[in-house]
């Protein structure tokens, strides 16, 4: 029984000033909020680790949530983003190399819900690493 | 470069008024969190959907995150926990049979901060499937 798909996105080779700006971290959430259609059901949480440490922010939403970890000091950034009802692909790639400075971004689709099928991996040509 | 490991819980066949049950939903986090010595950021967001409807739970930890989703009606429930430090294996196949009188639960294990390199899949033995 499939309940869910999850997408994990990880960006390399970004800037780590961006990393560490939580209003940089706030509207790469806002825009896949407002491009998917996705609804908040609160505030959420967010995070600015001290000093030199990245942001991490959690958004429960009606479709299930969204996070990321940011890591400045590797110059990268993870994101999870797990909805519970079909949604359409959004351009990681193109947003996150626009907010974060990414040189690299690579996206994969997992089906929650079964332990049993294979991670549904996505093709090449979206597991894509820019330079 | 991995900044982390993430593992993908699902878990089926579950007492669906115990996926109702904000409290059951927390007496698991509270658990793991107590038995792998995490660390809270906030006390993290917490929804039950109306009438028949399932529990979301998100915690934000100075690791990383914790998170739950349930399906009362498919009686399964997904959970993901994210560290950026290592951390040893929980059993999430004894506790989520205990107290969410799980069937089944498999656990895959994922690395982070690379989209280049193969989930990292647990062992046969380790996806778990009780009957």
């Amino acid at each position: 029984m499939i309940v869910g798909t999850e997408w994990l996105i990880e960006a390399a080779g970004c800037e780590p000033e961006a990393l560490r700006d939580e209003a940089a971290m706030r509207e790469v959430f806002a825009r896949v909020i407002g491009d998917l259609g996705l609804k908040t059901i609160d505030k959420g949480v967010w995070h600015k680790f001290p000093g030199e440490g990245g942001v991490t922010g959690l958004v429960a939403l009606t479709e299930s949530h969204l996070a990321c970890h940011t890591y400045p000091e590797y110059a990268a950034a993870t994101f999870n983003l797990y909805c519970c009802r079909t949604r359409p692909e959004w351009d990681w790639e193109g947003s996150l190399k626009e907010i974060l400075g990414a040189k690299s971004v690579s996206v994969r689709k997992i089906e929650r819900g079964t332990g049993e099928e294979e991670t549904g991996r996505r093709g090449e040509k979206e597991i894509a690493v820019a330079s």
